[in-house]
């Protein structure tokens, strides 16, 4: 029986509490400052307010100011902080605990540089502290809520130790919860994290079928199909830019799918296909920032700063700049087809 | 203005005649003897049987036994025979055309031999004959009726020549059928056969996911997707056993991702899921044999006989062999989720 406190408790960070519950261990759910209102809530009914499901048993909780108390005895801090968070977490937390104390945080994608670099979290953690921390983090299909209902789900964690990464499966790996390994750290976070910006490119097909067959028609899957190829097709570019290896293609293409029948993305793809501004489908989303934009956004300025900097091609990535182009400069939605078709020459 | 012979005139056939016949072309859609009726109903009608649509004005029709008149003067014939009639196709057209006439086939997967051989239609086409014929293909996300009804689609036509293929896309290419090329004729046309089986394989999900929300009910798209990802993963090994291009997985992903949403494969695969044996679910499809059946355990035959031969490992592809002994065996659904898990090192 270990101890597995989680800093952050939205809807992720709770339900990756699951599988390791099940397998005996405790949970110690520690509310960031945002997150007051769910820590209590759950102290007091034993629900998490946001994920709407009864959480086990085994679940501990704590505010803010007793993370040292939830700390005590852990043998894995998990980060459950959304991208908003990421700052906080590397300021209030990471230099406080132990160095023998693992780290596993939900993936939050890449940071872009001056230099068109994108940096996966692990890596800027690592930078930015004078701390040798085991960073660690997971990606792959997995929406929370279908996890906490014990949905078959595969996922992949990767760090840079594979021992580190073995034992940590060990704590999360359950009939349900499926969890594959890699140290490839550039190419697991950079292939998670693009289906943000893709996940967008093919929903807007979605509202595009709308145009014609109203809303909530008939949905029209060859304009869908071609949107996700040609996905798949800049994913596998991306990855070679930033040095992934391709095998990675296999959790882009899966975050892509899961992430195209998610929720709000595919409510702000659906929207923006159907016609409406940016500006509007944000309005319709009540002014919720998405996460997914943010990493959608962050993605494009890398890879047009490669582009500035001669190190990639713009008729590369069609799909991807045009999706920024409606999310950044109030673009109409007018999908650039032709500039998908290629020519192979086997070699 | 150029005349185009579509051999076949089911519904992919005759689709594929509504861009070119927008680009001013002359359509003569032939029969086979299998499609007398429909020849006959579009006759008199203008419109297509089993498409339900309304035919373009500039195609003719013809009977199996007009087929000269059909081909004089053609400068393209296009093969829309299903899987069930290449043999005849191969039998009774191509040794009476023209060697100057190219042909373009709709994909139709490719035949295994007793090596462990997964070769091509045009490759084995080439092979029986003793004629040197310009033998193409097209595959990628596309349902012909989408296609008759001009949602954006994208395809690709692969072939020996890519002097042949430019001259051939140049007669399909709208603003709404977007054609790609490659001269990787294996990679190209494993990529989209292997869609066959693993369309099953991810429809598994669906089946599954209605023994605890009911038939109709909430959709678990985190199994889905992790089913979806270890497709990926394995057309990804299968494309490189047959020593097809790694970027052909672009097509068969999104043409997988096309045929999950289609029909009957799609049914196929939610009734297995649900738990009814092979048997009956294809009593339930009222005994109409499906191709994409006939397909995938071509695919898995020729991936055991690679296993049998030491030239491929039975732990790289747990999901295509689950479903071939669920179709071939009479297996139960018990998808061997723990086996799709990796460990990668970072070169």
């Amino acid at each position: 029986m270990s101890i597995i406190t989680i800093v952050g408790a939205g809807m992720m960070g709770s339900a990756i509490g699951f599988p390791a519950s099940d397998n005996g261990h405790e949970i110690r759910l520690v509310g960031t400052p945002l997150d007051r209102e769910i820590i209590e809530h759950a102290r007091r009914t034993g629900e998490h307010l946001t994920l709407r499901r009864r959480l086990p048993e085994r679940f501990r909780y704590y505010q803010i100011e007793e993370l040292d108390e939830a700390l005590a005895g852990a043998e894995l801090l998990v980060s459950g902080v959304s991208s908003f968070g990421v700052d906080w977490f590397l300021e209030e937390i990471l230099p406080v605990i132990q160095e023998t104390l693992p780290v596993l945080a939900v993936t939050k994608g890449m940071q872009d540089t001056e230099d068109g670099e994108l940096i996966p979290y692990p890596h800027l953690y690592a930078k930015k502290l004078d701390r040798r921390l085991s960073l660690n983090a997971v990606g792959g299909p997995c929406t929370s809520y279908e996890l906490a209902d014990h949905d078959p789900t595969e996922v992949c964690f990767c760090g840079e130790d594979m021992e580190v990464l073995r034992r940590i499966k060990a704590l999360f790996e359950t009939n349900y919860y499926h969890v594959s390994l890699s140290t490839d750290v550039v190419g697991v976070e950079c292939a998670v994290a693009m289906k943000n910006a893709y996940a967008l490119a093919v929903t807007l097909a979605v509202g595009l079928s709308e145009r014609t067959e109203g809303v909530g028609g008939t949905l029209h899957y060859n304009s869908q199909a071609g949107l996700f190829g040609q996905s798949v097709r800049e994913m596998r570019r991306l990855l070679a830019l930033v040095g992934g290896g391709e095998e990675n293609i296999v959790y882009g293409a899966g975050d892509l799918y899961v992430t195209v029948f998610g929720g709000r993305t595919r409510l702000i793809g659906t929207l923006l296909g159907r016609g409406l501004s940016f500006e509007r489908a944000m309005e319709e989303l009540e002014g919720v920032t998405l996460e997914s934009i943010v990493i959608a956004t962050r993605t494009a300025r890398a890879v047009r700063r490669l582009i500035e900097l001669g190190r990639a091609k713009a008729e590369d990535f069609p799909l991807l700049l045009h999706v920024d182009d409606i999310i950044s400069r109030g673009a109409q939605v007018a999908i650039p087809w032709s500039s998908f078709e290629t020519e192979e020459t086997r070699a």
